[in-house]
């Protein structure tokens, strides 16, 4: 028997939606791309339709708040919204080895196409290391026209680079394939959970996209980050002025951008 | 010629059971699985009915008590008991990539299918990175009632993290199956090969399956850890104490649980 | 669907050529082999006519000059040129597993074929950890008889050693069908992006293949890498003396030569 | 295109061989098994008959000592002799992914197959971090007959650990198709390519085998090892007696025993 790598799509629903958007949020540093996804499926009551399993994701299984497992996985969820219907994409981990990302990334490319998704975001982060009161959102796409549009909507482009993991390669391999992609990245640490950035991004999505959301909760998320940072401060105000906060680790799984 | 992944089973006798359920223990952590189910294994007779050999397991072979060498290998025993009969798993090693110990989990599975097997027992380690007089023994199932009833069984419940290897992924990919899974976890230090673990695991296994185990020998197992974690901190003690014992490793092979 | 590693070749034109030497310069130690090429590119005008994706490039998209995004690539060029036309290869990255880097060799050398290549040039880098004012050139070759004419040329020969990753394997693939390489490496610390090592190396090159090159741009870029050095050497000057400039680290996928 | 590791074996010439012994020296820790097996090249004027290349070996060409470069591969010799035939391989590398290095040991355990070899002797070392006057030689092998004859021979017995790589595999897989395989390891310190352990290999060996050797110029090479033993030690009694000589690192893909 193989051990090549190996996608299982399980699928409980094909939705019928109309000019759907995709919105990809794995978790990654700052977990600033996951948070923002998790808050738009409560939000905008997303309805899951799909599991895709792969025997590249960490060999592990979760344990849930229930106490109960499961093997790692990434959803679908769709909502029916107007103008147009979306998707959300998040999940438990991205997959470990260079191949099974680009492989992933083809899989969800085909069942973008077989939804009729015509457009993609990634939401993912923009580490700087320091401490940023209010973060930017930065922007690249496969568009030079949807690039020129940034500065209008308050998105900040960027010139070099890379945008690495399953937000860059979603985007990169819906290009081959004809679909726009844009990643939207929001200025954080990477030192911590940051509500905060994820906030940032969904202010200037839900401009985009016409999105209605109710921003109350995240706001108080990002207020809990906000604590969170001022914690952190104090304690590096109470080490030597001559020790240096390590930067934070650019980890290949989560880091999106290096 | 193709060098991906390829696993072999050799089985020498395909058993009748009833109502079996498997007990996996592989080495990781502390050899608490693996002493745990080598303990059964004696204790109840097993009988040898299948090797298992793959080209992801470590690149190396083993040198034996009788200074022979062979091939590294899980190897699958039967015991015929009341009220269930019992399947037990062990070996030399894990395998070494992600594809591969899912492969390896799929290929144990279906084994299972064919053998009947209705609920798996994976046993594995708690890592705490301190010494325990009387260590807990932590669970999780792919089943929310069996989670319910692991305080009466005085197993305690985690509601985050992951189990890592072996013992997580043939619960995970069991569930996918149909088929029950639990992982106890015995809580060890993880600065030692720890016995006591294994019999704390022990003593609660043998009462939900009922079986009946002389743990005389076990006990002396213990006690022989006990000596051997009074002799290292008693030079732990000798250091300064400024110094810090290191965390132990968690090696990914070797690691259930981070 | 299988993750293993995928090579798609788009070519966009089979040009007809005379003679055609192929010419690498992918991105490793200094760019010293990517900066030449690019520079024979613009030189030359080269014609693209040929991408490579591969799944097993790191799995990360670029950020352009114009903002926009794209998934790692190799590109071909071919130049009209006398006595003999030329095939120019350059791209964002090597791949990242051995297997794949073959695979690519494989492919690279497949293409040759086609287009009726006789000899290969790869450019790299000979990384010394100091500063040199008149960079070397050294050379290794699939014939004895190249490596016999390398000092009449100016080129130092090498009798150890390794050259690793694409301008190695090129090579050492294309001699196994009978194509003839030869790797041209320019001395260089290893500690900043090196233009002088790329014009050393054109040079000598330019003499070989009797290319009419203007060098005025290069000049100027090899200057500049003249003035970076002074900085560096200046910054160096002014720590401790006790105080080790750290060797340059010769990452795999970068390091031509160990 | 796949990049599935590939294995290429090239036979110039399939010998007819009287009961042929394989004994196989590939490069690792102090080159003690490498330097065995190329003085027997000579000794016993081994005929090169068939190079294995492979996808999995380090992506790099190796420059030989005439300037020229060549891709990384293992090269089988025989012997006539009596009483036995001999075959004996060595090479530049060993594969550098566990699933590669069983599909090697797989593919040399083919050849052995059609060859009529009866017997498998693999050349290691036994690092010991500290020099020794007069190295030992320790053995383990597939039959407990021939384990128990080793006292008589002079062999240590080993009764616990692994023999990584290479040499251990071919010996395990070479088990599973009843070839009788013999790992000898010779002691030596892992700090220097150990001529001094080949040759205490040897000499066990020339008597098993009845090889008709003349050690002379083995001898002077383990004079050599001595001197450079020699020196390392002056260097090391001109430290501090507070630091301690590291271990050497056994690396992966050097190391055979751990």
């Amino acid at each position: 028997m193989s051990s090549k790598s190996k996608i299982i799509v399980e699928i409980s629903e094909i939705p019928k939606l109309k000019n759907p958007h995709l919105i990809c949020g794995l978790p990654g540093s700052g977990y600033v791309g996951k948070i923002a996804v998790d808050y738009l499926i409560e939000e905008l009551k997303g309805i899951k339709f799909a599991n895709i399993f792969s025997s590249s994701f960490p060999p592990q299984v979760s344990i849930r708040d229930d106490g109960t497992i499961d093997l790692m996985k990434n959803t679908l969820y769709y909502c029916k919204n107007k103008p147009d219907d979306i998707i959300l994409l998040t999940g438990d981990a991205q997959p470990v080895t260079p191949e099974s990302e680009y492989a992933m990334a083809e899989e969800i490319i085909g069942i973008c196409e077989k939804l009729g998704v015509k457009s993609i975001y990634t939401l993912a982060a923009f580490i700087t290391g320091t401490f940023s009161k209010n973060p930017k959102v930065y922007g690249t796409s496969t568009s030079l026209q949807i690039v020129n549009e940034f500065s209008k909507q308050g998105i900040f482009t960027m010139n070099t680079g890379t945008v690495t993991g399953m937000n860059g390669l979603v985007i990169g391999v819906g290009k081959t394939r004809g679909i726009t992609g844009v990643c939207l990245l929001g200025e954080t640490s990477g030192y911590v959970v940051d509500a905060k950035a994820s906030k940032a991004i969904l202010e200037i999505l839900s401009k985009i996209l016409e999105l209605k959301l109710d921003m109350t909760t995240l706001i108080k998320r990002a207020q809990d980050t906000d604590q969170l940072i001022k914690t952190v401060e104090e304690q590096m105000g109470q080490r030597q002025s001559t020790e240096q906060l390590p930067m934070p680790s650019q980890d290949k799984k989560l880091g999106y951008i290096s």
